[in-house]
């Protein structure tokens, strides 16, 4: 599937609404649960994406928009959360999530993208030449993912619960 | 995590909310989408999980209460879907699942279930002997594996779109 701003809009909308009516209110056992060491809970997981909403997509499109390649983006940092969940309950992360992915649309709907736009291109530091649109579909494709994951370690936690239906639940050893 | 229902039922409750605001209202190309043939879009999901609520989960609780090991479950049909969800939309799927899962949570919370009934013994036509309390457990992992199935037909819709990101997205290619 080719990518299409009127097709990814209402997926990247959707994220916030998603993740709190999934997450808000769940008890701690299942939105702290982790895959183990240095893996993700759900918490860590909405910690990242707020990141993302502060130093990832909007600010590397303004870089392209901007300065095209001359101007590699500055690396993100996918540790950043632990640091900056620090102290704060999920509920907290939610509403920053909401509050900044709607921002982040509004300036996203804002520019009015022409195709031409969308074909520019900027430097990712580690990938060479990437261009707005490959950007904007990496956001997309990058939440849904990390909703893969958030329900996978769920999921896991009931890996030795389930008994024999292991067999039949490929995600738990995945 | 060993299985707690107190803990299992937030989860179980929130299942048809946390489809409806994913998927209510999302175009056609990310709902019907797959990951090639033989693979099952959003909308087969939720057909399947219909096909859950009405003769799996709670008829075979059932069948484990009234008649412990003496009566094999029957086998669960895993493509009834293609035929029951034929000629409905999306959003008709959503409020059924939402329907039939409120009352087979009322059915299975109206049973004051004890931990000695946790633990009588049903038969899975394959898996052999089984415990309520893992079927219970299934059942709530069986929604968020399907969660991150639907999220992850999603994301793989954009395999080709996000370029060189690909690399840092192993959804992609699992």
């Amino acid at each position: 599937m080719e990518f299409d701003l009127a097709l990814a809009l209402p997926l990247l909308e959707r994220a916030p609404a998603t993740l709190r009516t999934l997450l808000a209110g769940l008890p701690a056992e299942w939105t702290d649960a982790t895959e183990g060491p240095e893996t993700w809970s759900a918490f860590d997981v909405v910690g990242h994406l707020i990141q993302g909403e502060r130093t990832d997509w909007i600010p590397r499109a303004r870089i392209i928009l901007e300065r095209g390649r001359s101007t590699p983006f500055p690396p993100f940092d996918r540790f950043a959360q632990f640091r900056d969940s620090e102290g704060k309950t999920l509920a907290e992360l939610l509403d920053e999530f909401e509050r900044l992915r709607a921002e982040s649309l509004a300036t996203l709907t804002g520019w009015r993208l022409t195709d031409a736009q969308l074909s520019l291109e900027g430097e990712h530091p580690r990938l060479g030449a990437v261009t707005l649109r490959q950007l904007l579909a990496t956001w997309t494709a990058h939440d849904v993912s990390h909703l893969a994951q958030i329900a996978r370690v769920m999921a896991k936690q009931y890996r030795e619960a389930v008994g024999p239906w292991r067999a039949f639940l490929p995600i738990m050893d995945r």
